[in-house]
């Protein structure tokens, strides 16, 4: 099942968990000073490498714009590889759960996504993949500082492990700047995963672990995992006192946010947004009783701008804004 | 039935059809200058002579002010009797077409609603009060000038023709100020029903005949008749002109506001006015096809803020809107 139609552990709260191991081929300089025809057999080592994982091959030159926008709205793809897309592939499972990015920055990235705070499960998700690659690949890897990345916040265990999480009341009661400069103390960052401002589209974060190189992986994913946990129960312990403190006014809110998502007939994909993050707190909040928090999830994912398009056949902004309200209504 | 539960002639634009005669009992003066002593009396007079109508008597010096302001906003008293009660009361047909008013400027002033534009059936109701009125009471009468009244813009026929009509269309589109002035010309006048300011809320608007002086009653009746005829015809093709304009922009409106309605937890009365105007515009152009526009004209009426400060336990600001959301969503 892709992740992003299922619920996983803490779900009110974490959308995703994901891990990110970044390895690069003995033998060869960084993906940015590859030759052609260097890149060319990265790509054709990694992919033959790969083969008993039974991943979907996508390069990146032959797959459209559209397409690629969608991975990225599915968080499958990095942005570069939007825009740049030479010598760059993906390696997908049909679940969606893991996908390898090559060419980019690093040679391979291999990332695992489990719905829900599930890092273990990515995190040995990660590290089998890891292994099966490892079994045919010679990765650069020094006894001292551990695998060589491009990046140098990447070198040592080459990992990044990252959460998803819908923080609506920390948020709207302005706790996210606590919160932000808390996280930053903890060496991890935090940040809006649609949008680039500190006020994150739909209340929609990414947390990630930013110490790589002195630590080793289960530590810094423990470490990650137990600072979820934490803001998890933070933004629980908000949202009721935001209920109890606003009287009916909260369930004005998010009825509303309910009725007009269930009815218009055009739906900006920043409005669809919002409106969805309103509706995932009414569930959380047992307002809302007969809307599953996955169809929410999903929602998300499949109202982004490429999704849409993907769905038109004339692919004009009202026909978009059209095509989104009537997926959401049928939804 | 009450006239604002159902629906008449042209029932999509004209909500009400209003015709009200002033009478004056000869031998008395005008109410400002009766004694409490004659006022009693002209009350007394007419009690009784309203005996064969059947008519509830609720003297306003005995109606709490609640009470009081729903008939107001039900149409059946006038806006002085909510604060001058003093020898003032209001007789009541069951199905609330017939008021009398007593104690008013004039000694009398009959009544009669029909729902839908439907003059003639309102004059011919006020037409047959009046006749039972004058077995037992003489009016006073000049044969050059016609009936006396206090305020002289009533004088001779004493009738005034009124029609509430829903314009949203006009109103949006902005030729309502064409039409004010146009009207005016016609010697008739239209104002907001439930507000004051040129854009009346909820879109309503009545029109009404000014000159009572020298024309006769039928004719009187007639020329208005037509005049809302027409201002109908120009509503309806302004709506269609608008909806063909807008595109999906306005079928979303109206789709936003029937999903707001149906689900908002608290409901302002301004709020509330706006979008049951929407949802009004909505089925008339097939947009909205299971409400009936009956149910639009009823909620117009008992959402008003007596009405449902009369079914409030705890009457706060809060409690109001949230009852009328309440109400609103049963319907």
């Amino acid at each position: 099942m892709k992740w992003y139609v299922a619920s996983g552990p803490d779900g009110d709260v974490v959308i995703s968990s994901r891990i990110r191991l970044a390895r690069n081929i003995k033998g060869y300089p960084f993906a940015n000073a590859l030759s052609d025809i260097q890149s060319k057999e990265v790509l054709e080592k990694c992919k033959k490498a790969s083969q008993p994982l039974k991943l979907k091959y996508l390069s990146m030159e032959t797959t459209p714009a559209t397409k690629r926008q969608m991975l990225l709205e599915c968080h499958l793809i990095s942005p570069e590889m939007l825009n740049d897309t030479k010598n760059k592939a993906v390696l997908l499972s049909d679940d969606e759960q893991t996908s390898i990015l090559l060419g980019e920055e690093d040679h391979i990235r291999i990332q695992c996504m489990k719905p829900g705070l599930n890092l273990s499960e990515a995190f040995s998700l990660a590290d089998k993949t890891d292994d099966v690659l490892e079994e045919t690949l010679d990765f650069s890897f020094n006894p001292r500082f551990g695998y060589a990345t491009c990046c140098p916040t990447n070198t040592g265990t080459g990992l990044r492990a990252s959460c998803m999480l819908h923080l609506p009341a920390i948020t709207y009661t302005g706790y996210i700047d606590t919160l932000l400069a808390t996280v930053g103390k903890l060496g991890m960052t935090v940040r809006g995963v649609y949008g680039e401002g500190t006020k994150a589209k739909g209340n929609m974060y990414q947390i990630s672990n930013q110490i790589t190189l002195g630590i080793d992986e289960q530590d810094s994913v423990k470490r990650l995992h137990e600072l979820v946990k934490m803001v998890a129960e933070k933004e629980r312990n908000m949202q009721e006192t935001m209920e109890k403190e606003s009287g009916n006014k909260l369930a004005d809110t998010i009825w509303r946010s309910y009725g007009i998502l269930k009815n218009a007939r055009m739906l900006t994909s920043e409005e669809a947004y919002k409106l969805l993050s309103d509706m995932r707190l009414g569930v959380n909040l047992g307002i809302l009783t007969n809307v599953p928090i996955e169809l929410i999830n999903e929602l998300i994912i499949i109202t982004g701008p490429a999704h849409i398009a993907d769905k038109c056949t004339e692919n004009t902004h009202q026909n978009r804004d059209k095509t989104r309200a009537n997926i959401v209504r049928r939804k």
